[in-house]
């Protein structure tokens, strides 16, 4: 029983279910249902794909995940910087609006939630961790700013088109000429509302006499104010006879069930692709959920998580739709408006459901304009320009991925600029780690410690040195170590002792512990003898395991200041410490 | 003059040059000339190309490392495991033997030799370190494997090709029927001979009055007698006729020297493998070089040796040969024959351009089996199942990363070998480091020393709770750590600090410090202190640099005695220590 509702939480929260919660519930699941109406529209818009996909992507995820997801606040759908991957990914292998193009796209859905699913089960929560926080921020400030500006020919009515900053700029520069009036009108309208809004609205609610939270509520309904007030102008101006492009046609009622057919070709073709966006959509959403769990004390399963996503996506992809997973925002306003458990995204889905059936004849007459005009303001508001200059002031080698990062998405595009982000961090803290901080040591005179002769005034000994290595010994720092010691012993020619505190050795793997015994037979082969002190229990352990110690030319001593005293002795200077 | 010298380390040791050294040099350069013919015949034979190209490798390769290397011995030439991994590539874009296949050969020595010496310009040869010993032990036994295997089919005279094991045996199986038998008579008694000679030859020789040393110098010209007998056989035993596969024509003379054209399509297909080649040539090279620099207090520069091979690989493109580097058996014979500079390799290649002008026609009726007899002897020398078991004993994730890599290689062949030993040795050290050992500390009574409570009997204080990370904390451990206080505290109501011992903290990168600024706001938020003890001076600077410190709800101590003692006091209880 444990099990299960440890893979099925849902039997969790819906044994405690009862009618408060419900009442809270609803309520939330009315107020997200309003947001995501809009938002899932735009972020179909964004990933190329027709209107009613953002919806159908809006229902049978949320389902899914409401039952298997171990956040209770967790709202799930299309995000922006998922979207605008499947975009960057099937765009590669089909024409944008083509059948293929939209196969392609369910299909990424499918093998995504597959692999999310599989690595759930593998228990590969862990992998969330291997990308850099500050890295994550970066390529999404450096995306939003790509999604931004691919948005930019809806709101100017022109074509344009490209994957990066250069492109998009290019293709966007070369149309200008042909900007439709109107829809310049309209974009620009919305976008200023939408912008006002974020600072103004509230205000302006609460003198119209609204409490705090409701009005701070309502601001959030900004989009929904734009996307009605745009259709009515659109219907009555008759916007799409002068040129404003209108969502037009969406299919009205619920996606029809079915499993994409396995296409061994394409699959191959997105296999890479699909793993980016496993891992993006996946780190993502447990930010998100990590962050409201914090708020009430709630936990989150990162293996369940990858298990719930997984589903939601291969949901998405049975009832045709494209990649979803946790969005912020919409996290934000569920958790705001009162959610107490998933049962509210199950409202939720049955809300869009709901307008599917209904709206989409309204849908007719929205402008795209004022779509893009959402998604911009959308995503400028997960810009953090910041933390490119607190990393330059905190850590150079941070402020190297980031910057990286954010170069390479933008001149490049967003599928390099993630594998750039990961590269960049995990190859620059194998660098850190393969040239470690080494430290001579002195006694602190009338202590048994011992600090730097560098950054302190200490006393050492003549025939002895002590050396402390601040990192691991592995197989990157194996031979810098070496060449240390060599280097050290080639200048002191009246050594007879090494010592090597070990406090900050965590780990001898089998190539340093090779290096050390070469190390040992070198120091040996001049008389020198090589100590160890301090040493960790795990690595003791791990020293026992082998040979090492029969053939070490010295000894391993439990303190420092034991192994100086020891070996002073050896020096016949026996009384004076 | 002295950037010169480092540039061209030839200036170095031709400078003080005499006659002593040059009588030296002469003998090794006899030795080693008769050594490489057979070697660089049979190389080019693996490597899938026509046996004069071996020769060429031979020649020009060997004056250009001469001239820049900083090895005063390493011999540089072909070597099985690189022919290997550029039969393998070569052979996914061209028919083995085709003029497209040479094309594809002579263009690969000539990319990897630019890469070269491109990271050596960049001063890359950091990069030799993320490859982990045991690691490249497992993969050259396994491309060893794969090499004697594949040799199989011209000890038994029949047609079988495969990338790996399963590829190798299955075709073996398939065609063993056609087996010639005066070929498997040849490559037996060959393969026969070789083995017995390894061990036996030496002895006997000094059994018929010869010295130790030059003995064991004889016992190695084994494949030298081998391919004079097997020549001499064939010819006066009409090999050829009989069915058994002989070297053939070989062109009389020297390679005419022509830059390889630039074909930007080949290139890019060549260039992942070419990189490969490059590392994993280089990477053996410089483990030779280390080596044998250990044994005469010489000491090799990275960063010169990949320019230096770079170069040698550039010399080999360029004289119509494939690609080379310093390989283990050549230079141990360059260096034990008493070689003493470089100018024993530009002899040796001056002795291989002898023989390309001279014994060619001889070569005609070599039976390729007794090539493959040299070849499947030489890497058996190079097995060293032992690492599997010693790994198995002293380290688990060792043992993962050496199986992978010998599985992959064996499974599917030596590229994503290579590729799998190095992601699995990178990730498998990340993933011990994304689970860092955390012990909770008490004090080792009449001592300022702190242990874990686990292993020693320790004093501890109620309220306060000492910790130890043992790793740094950088973005693939910040949320364990996190994960691990939550528990801590949501176990202990009566908590007021939390101390962080530091001893181990080599660096704070950002992504840990944004977690440090949670665990602080969410302690603070239930009352209890977050303090540091004995913070390492680079990761103090580091903290300095940042508001982290303003918004610290405990403090930073310079002993973690010091931190327990003044915390206590904060209890009232001020004069128990």
């Amino acid at each position: 029983m444990k099990l299960l509702t440890r893979m099925v939480p849902a039997l969790d929260w819906a044994r405690d279910y009862n009618r408060e919660y419900f009442a809270s519930d609803t309520l939330a699941a009315i107020i997200v249902t309003i947001m995501l109406i809009p938002q899932s529209l735009a972020y179909a818009l964004l990933a190329g794909l027709p209107a009613e996909m953002g919806l159908y992507a809006s229902i049978l995820p949320l389902i899914a995940y409401a039952l298997l997801g171990s956040s209770r606040t967790l709202s799930v759908g299309p995000v922006a910087v998922v979207s605008l991957l499947t975009a960057s990914a099937v765009g590669k292998i089909a024409e944008s609006g083509s059948v293929d193009y939209i196969t392609a796209a369910i299909a990424m859905a499918l093998i995504s939630g597959l692999m999310l699913i599989v690595m759930g089960f593998l228990r590969f929560g862990f992998l969330a961790n291997f990308l850099s926080h500050p890295v994550v921020s970066g390529f999404i400030t450096a995306s939003g700013l790509i999604i931004a500006l691919s948005q930019m020919r809806h709101i100017l009515g022109i074509d344009a088109h490209g994957d990066n900053l250069l492109e998009l700029i290019g293709s966007l520069g070369a149309n200008i000429g042909s900007v439709n009036g109107l829809t310049l009108v309209t974009g620009g309208a919305a976008l200023g509302f939408l912008f006002w809004a974020r600072r103004g609205l509230r205000p302006l609610l609460m003198r119209f006499g609204f409490t705090g939270s409701s009005a701070a509520m309502l601001a959030k309904a900004g989009p929904v104010l734009v996307i009605m007030a745009t259709i009515l102008a659109s219907y009555y101006g008759d916007f799409g006879a002068q040129g404003v492009a209108l969502v037009g046609q969406v299919p009205r009622g619920l996606p029809s069930l079915s499993m994409p057919a396995y296409d061994p070709e394409l699959w191959s073709d997105l296999f890479v692709s699909a793993l980016l966006i496993s891992i993006i959509g996946y780190v993502e959403s447990v930010s998100v959920g990590k962050t409201l769990g914090a708020k009430r004390r709630q936990r989150i399963n990162p293996n369940q998580e990858l298990v719930a996503l997984g589903a939601a996506n291969v949901a998405s992809a049975v009832s045709a739709g494209f990649p979803v997973t946790g969005g912020f925002s919409r996290s934000i306003v569920n958790f705001d408006s009162g959610a107490q458990t998933p049962m509210a995204s199950i409202l939720a889905a049955m809300g869009i459901g709901l307008a599917a059936l209904l709206l989409t004849p309204v849908l007719f007459f929205l402008p795209k304009a004022a779509l893009a005009a959402a998604i911009i303001v959308a995503v400028t508001s997960l810009f953090d320009f910041g933390v490119v200059a607190r990393a330059w002031r905190y850590s150079r080698s941070d402020f190297i991925a980031i910057s990286t990062t954010i170069v390479i998405t933008l001149g490049l595009g967003v599928e390099l600029g993630v594998l750039s982000g990961v590269l960049s961090s995990v190859l620059l803290h194998l660098y850190k780690t393969s040239r470690p901080h080494i430290a001579v040591l002195g006694a602190v005179a009338g202590t048994e410690h011992f600090r730097n002769i560098d950054r302190h005034n200490v006393i050492t000994h003549k025939n002895i040195v002590s050396i402390r290595v601040d990192e691991s010994l592995y197989f990157a720092n194996a031979s810098y170590l070496e060449d240390y010691i060599y280097n050290l012993i080639a200048k002191d020619q009246d050594l007879e002792h090494v010592i090597l505190l070990c406090t900050a050795i965590n780990e001898i793997d089998m190539s340093a512990l090779e290096a050390l015994e070469a190390i040992n037979y070198r120091l040996k082969d001049q008389g020198i003898t090589l100590n160890f002190s301090e040493v960790k229990g795990p690595v003791m352990d791990a020293l026992h395991s082998c040979d090492f110690l029969e053939h070490l030319s010295g000894r391993i001593f439990l303190s420092h200041h034991q192994a100086v005293k020891a070996l002073k002795c050896d020096e016949i200077e026996p009384y004076i410490i």
